[in-house]
């Protein structure tokens, strides 16, 4: 619902690819609503739909305007992207910054995102009409981003501040110490029974399969697959031992 | 330095477009080291130097190898990239949570970001090599981004997280009480010279003038600029009663 509220808005877009790219890159992210200002005549619909892959509908049903005016003339935030500092532009922020802010307003509010011209951004005129200034962190030697990869970075951090993605949980639960211990034993045994280590080394070696494996949490399912190796070095060394 | 021991390795790329796009973004977030591995023989270059712009030296200066093997021989951490969830793809972690331990780890050693081909990702032999997985946060009604995206935002996350980029600063401090309410009592002195409110109405307008302007804070220049209007506005109403 808050993301029905949030449109793309493209002004002047000149490359098809782009445009294409820009619509994957909305339905990655949950958004839907594209509007182009004024774009190139020379825009290649063929490129746009071949980029745009299962995100065509995205395309088919953009809206088409003359001016900026008309495509936020209904929102409220109307949020201007800028890869330069200057006039107008320095309250710019990054778009991790304005992310809840964007997502706060969208629950009742039309919000625009506004992306300019592939060559030139936007002018002065059309930073005007924008309430407020993105500049994406990007490297001073080469701080010009592609227009798609701009739209991607915008779109990912309002997916993220949303929350609607899931944090990927570990699907095994983290072993207890009392497993833990019986895989220690059992490795202990085993290393003294192919005759790895003699009795006397055997603690000060344990010591550094400890610390081996408490690098990194073990699941469950890591602690049983490493006593399954030992039980079956064990029965492999007891075969080796047999008259 | 960090950023000179992390490399991007795509596997099997198809499309100059991409290779290209997927420089120019190295470039936007401060990378510069990127190694094919056996990438289509069909793989367009000069839509690669298109596509790369100002980045051409990354294209230039990559490694091409044959297996993934090759490629990521001198790395310790060697971060795989899927879409999809299952076997060995189950401790998959968002980039952003990632992102401090790859740089913590590229202080001191290589590191590998590995992208997939473009139609089927990496093979289960090629995440076995990995020592760790990145799933980007997306939509589950289209998780697949196109491979120059998913590169963008890996690097994106990369540059964010080393804090190189300044956060941007207002460049005009916030003004102090003692400007603010001067130029709140040259206002309440217009408004009722120009007849706007009545003395009687006067301290609840200018509570409505005071919500107006409490939104944000206003800065020394915005204060200026106000205050400018009415000192403007007294001279031209004071000419306006001259007989």
């Amino acid at each position: 619902m808050m993301f029905e509220n949030i449109r793309i808005v493209l002004v002047g877009a000149m490359y098809g690819g782009n445009v294409g790219s820009i619509c994957r890159a909305m339905a990655n992210m949950g958004l839907s609503r594209l509007v182009l200002v004024a774009p190139a005549r020379t825009l290649n619909h063929a490129e746009a739909r071949m980029m745009a892959v299962a995100a065509d509908s995205i395309l088919e049903s953009r809206r088409e305007v003359a001016t900026l005016e008309e495509a936020v003339g209904d929102c409220s935030l109307v949020m201007g992207t800028t890869a330069r500092v200057g006039l107008y532009r320095q309250h710019a922020k990054a778009p991790r910054e304005w992310a809840p802010q964007i997502l706060e307003s969208a629950r009742s509010n039309q919000v625009a995102l506004v992306f300019g011209r592939e060559n030139s951004g936007l002018t002065n005129e059309e930073i005007a009409i924008c309430t407020n200034m993105i500049q994406i962190p990007s490297s001073p030697d080469y701080p010009s981003l592609n227009l798609a990869q701009a739209v991607m970075v915008c779109c990912y951090e309002l997916f993220v501040a949303s929350g609607v993605h899931e944090p990927l949980e570990e699907k095994t639960v983290e072993c207890l110490t009392r497993t833990r211990e019986h895989m220690f034993t059992m490795w202990r045994e085993v290393l003294l029974q192919i005759g790895f280590m003699d009795e006397e080394k055997a603690d000060h070696m344990m010591l550094g399969m400890r610390r081996i494996f408490s690098r990194a949490p073990l699941t469950e399912d890591d602690v049983r697959i490493l006593m399954g190796i030992a039980r079956q070095m064990m029965w492999k060394a007891r075969q080796a031992e047999r008259p």
